[in-house]
């Protein structure tokens, strides 16, 4: 392709093999024989025991069958679905500015993504968005995809015995026992999942946010005017991907915002979001004065060409909410709700999001970009949780949803923030309410601010609980939350945690086939059968790392006793004999049984009973 | 004292400077002069804000003027308090025997603790246990002592402007603004709440554990047959109490178990609980069938006398409940529970634990040992929650409860376990109901199977939850839990992640002082005062190391910005602006209205109404 040096991104040992202990394989999509859905599945050591398949959102990477070349970027599987369906057009792309990349000099400008192409847009009236099709009862390709991708395990969850099954509290959200193309379209339809796939982004690998679905994760990464490059951040997606993110939002700020983005969406098969105020505000260097509308809009037809799935809008901060948060203890903390704010308040006059509004939805609409609108006046701390501005700003986005659905875009509404555990309930009731059920997308809540360093603990609690009420996708939190930028470790850490929020979510919503994985974990545990128990672990490289800290040796892995109790002394292994000694007890009781019914049978009477 | 070089323990260095920015500091006993409990005081760099006094459990480790020698043991405070209120007598305690140690011989035996002391016991029907006094109507110095230490930051919160107090969802808890001494006494006469203080821990710093107290976490330690010395144990104990922890439980099996324990009591300030069957089946040489009354018994003895605050005792394994076991997905998990268990099933007859359950409390009660009964049936994965073995044995609990009660022993109860949130609040109410509100100990609970290596985190968010519900201490949980043996850094871990998911219930219970150090740590983090946000976290140890990663010059923690927006583009920066700004109008506002208010002094009139 070109003779320079290939960049470090480019090493990608350490992301091209599944998982440990697991591989990637793919599933029909009943209908479509030249569609499949991925998998990872999980081998069992017990030949009895079934492999256990769990989502995947890892992408080609983890398949050794297929190139990989970050340089040319995933093979752009949906062109040909958005094609066929037609109603869109390939046009000559907005050219790309100085400012698009902070005005960055030669010297430190990122190389640009070596290949171009022509963007897709929508044309006149015919249906675009996933929800105008849904509305028109159209069941898209994405749609019949997500329907044999969130089946998963289903089947199998149907077959167990009845003293097996899963139960649960679900608050008033409808979990079908197995999902259908036609429950993926009527969900979409109605507003209450959203499938963000801008038309661009051709590389993905569909997936829906909705409450009656698996609940989703987000993690953010993006450089920073401080520090980080592109090739950190392309590593960063796939890390983030590789454990179990469901979308990436790139919170990128400065420099090569454009071009790491562009490499970002090129390689990646999850959806990708943004906050387009950021790069907005870039644009103007920095000067909140002269953001206007027409670099907003801009910066939306940038982004919206290049492919990004759904964008973060502040419109909800209306100028009257503003002085409602002079008195709290920590003001506004969104960096976008902050730049409205000051925006209003310098021109005395209401947000040009809000007064743009209509404007907003017919451009997002024709690339079917979803809308993710944004909480500006989230509290960013409990003193300021549920609040009078907090609350206003969600009014105004319940107001804006109708206005985005009747256009036929896709709409989730974000969500806070600090908040304490008997404050969260009312964010997700409120939510359901004002927002007519729209998808809920929630930042932790963290429900305390004592803990910096541990943010992902403090908000993995209140992101399960808010999950579990019906939040449909959780946006991670690291552990330098407030403190630095997420490196690979960080980022791990919190897509781990955040995956078991989401999972501890689904498992107390009662959806039926989440229990599967833990009850093979369970039964793994129980039987001593280690490398079962590390491979069916949200992260086996750690499960094991730990094992091996105290029990080394290889024969431990296969050793029926684990380093807490010791050989001799083991809970699990007395557990067994108790059920050894219990099944024997019973056989007992039938041997007697049955002698009892031989000697009945030969005609042998003991006890004669007395006639009345 | 003796020429052997002191062991690797007395290397206290770490330990015994005060957590970064705080000091030990003390508060006055109303009405005891005598006595002062410790407090950990948070300095902040604005003069203007006041310090932050919080919790301390680390004891006089962290005060630089008392001396501390660990082969002295700490100083036996409590011994006039004892002796002072009489119906004790000190006698020569039993002899320690060599299967004490788990028959050690010469070349693996510990060192022994270099001082021995004659025991105290109670004497005839004089009251012994705090119940007692409580019942009887006597304050004694514990109950003075910990009301003063659970006040902590009442006052403060008293004085608060009406719209910054607490407000949160009790459950049916009865918090009081102020903890006075009488309150103290009739929780406990009530068994609302237990004392753990064993007459013989004269080194103890009184605490509580009740629902309307504080709530508390507990952190397991002890060597085990495959791993770990004395010395490892002791720097565990400190370590863990340093970071937080309210009592500390040894779970020592294997050999020198005795010696372990004898160098723990003497050096802990806070309550240490066992598990007397682990020792008693050392002394049978781990042959379940050889354990009876007498080889526990004389387990019992001999940790009363040493001062072991509280026992877990499984005596609510019954014979019946056994087989109820057999179907579950992990059979029985507590190492107790399946000892009783395998003890029934061998004998086929009713657990000598139950059957002596009278015994044991006339035992525990000369001693003011308390009771955690333990729940040996609790499930070990989430298909086991609350099923019949497990609150068959909860219903047998409640009985033993009202047993030891009338006995005047302290009581509380454990609880699970593996419990999905929706099966979480049962296990609560269940609990109260059964167990006449004695206090609640709860082990997570883990929401989900399936992430080994991170189940401080499946069960943190079990722990808030269930902490808000009503449970009145925590078990931590460590990321080893499942897989190895935790050391220092999971001990840290485990006991952050509690204090976390503790100090989120008290929050959502509306304590009312807990909001205290969130409110000032917010302040801190809104006006940029770095130190002070680390100072007041949790661990600012690591707070300030993951800010030095990304911005580690000096000159970066007096910064007006964070490493995520950089200096330009900084949201709390903007949002201090929005706040001057919107003072700057109201002022303005204020001008005008003066200017009116002159204007119409001086009998200027624009707007002249029409008369009628």
């Amino acid at each position: 392709m070109d003779a320079t040096p290939r960049p470090e991104i480019d090493h990608l040992s350490d992301m091209r093999t599944p998982i440990e202990g697991s591989k990637r394989v793919y599933a029909p999509v009943p209908g479509h024989p030249d569609m499949a859905v991925p998998l990872r599945e999980i081998a069992l050591s017990d030949p009895k025991e079934a492999p256990v398949r769990v989502y995947d959102t890892s992408g080609p990477y983890t398949d050794p069958n297929v190139k990989i070349d970050l340089e040319a970027g995933l093979s752009p599987v949906r062109q040909s679905w958005v094609e066929e369906r037609g109603g869109v057009e390939h046009y000559t792309g907005r050219e790309i500015k100085p400012e698009d990349n902070g005005f960055v000099n030669a010297t430190h400008a990122a190389r640009v993504f070596p290949s171009t192409r022509q963007p897709m847009r929508g044309v006149a009236d015919a249906p675009i968005t996933q929800m105008e099709f849904a509305k028109a009862g159209i069941i898209t390709r994405e749609m019949a995809y997500i329907a044999a991708r969130e089946n998963l395990g289903r089947q199998q969850a149907h077959d167990l015995a009845k003293e097996m099954r899963a139960d649960g509290e679900d608050f008033g959200a409808a979990i079908p026992e197995f999902i259908t193309p036609e429950f993926v379209r009527d969900e979409v339809a109605r507003g209450r999942a959203i499938i963000p796939a801008n038309i661009n982004h051709t590389e993905l690998e569909p997936m829906i946010i909705g409450r009656n679905f698996l609940t989703k994760i987000n993690a953010n990464i993006g450089n920073s005017a401080v520090t980080s490059s592109v090739e950190e951040e392309v590593r960063k997606l796939l890390w983030a991907i590789r454990w179990g993110a469901d979308t990436v939002m790139d919170l990128s700020t400065g420099r090569n915002i454009h071009t790491t983005r562009e490499w970002i969406l090129r390689n990646s098969p999850v959806p990708i979001g943004t906050v387009p105020i950021y790069q907005a505000l870039e644009k103007v260097k920095g000067d909140v004065a002269k953001l206007d509308w027409e670099v907003f809009k801009d910066t939306l037809v940038e982004q919206c060409e290049q492919g990004v799935d759904y964008f973060t809008i502040h419109a909800g901060v209306r100028l009257q909410y503003v002085p409602l948060t002079a008195e709290r203890v920590t003001g506004i903390v969104s960096r976008g709700g902050s730049i409205m704010a000051k925006w209003c308040l310098t021109y005395h006059k209401e947000s040009f999001l809000y007064e743009h509004f209509g404007d907003i939805c017919d451009l997002m609409r024709k690339y079917d970009v979803s809308f993710s609108l944004g909480d500006g006046l989230r509290p960013g701390a409990i003193a300021d949780a549920n609040d009078a501005a907090q609350f206003g700003e969600l009014e105004t986005l319940g107001e804006l949803t109708q206005v985005a659905w009747d256009k036929g875009c896709q709409v989730m509404i974000e969500g806070p923030g600090h908040v304490p555990m008997h404050k969260i309930k009312e964010n997700m009731d409120k939510q359901l309410k004002c927002c007519g059920e729209a998808p809920f997308y929630t930042l932790g809540p963290l429900v305390t601010d004592i803990a910096p360093g541990y943010d992902h603990i403090t908000s993995g609690i209140g992101a399960a609980m808010i999950g579990w009420f019906g939040t449909a996708m959780l946006c991670y939190v690291t552990p330098k939350e407030h403190l630095g930028l997420p490196n690979a470790d960080d980022v791990k850490t919190g897509v781990i945690t955040y995956k078991i929020a989401a999972h501890a979510a689904d498992l107390a919503k009662g959806h039926p086939a989440a229990k599967i994985r833990d009850d093979a974990l369970s039964k793994a545990r129980f039987e001593f059968r280690w490398l079962d128990q590390f491979n069916l672990s949200l992260d086996p490289d750690t499960a094991r790392a730990y094992h091996d800290e105290t029990l080394p040796k290889d024969a431990h892995k296969v050793a029926h006793f684990c380093s807490m109790c010791g050989p001799k002394f083991c809970s699990m292994k007395i557990s067994q004999d108790v059920r050894d000694y219990a099944a024997q007890k019973k056989e007992q009781e039938q041997g007697m049984n049955e002698m009892s019914e031989k000697f009945k049978e030969t005609g042998g009477e003991v006890y004669v009973p007395q006639s009345s």
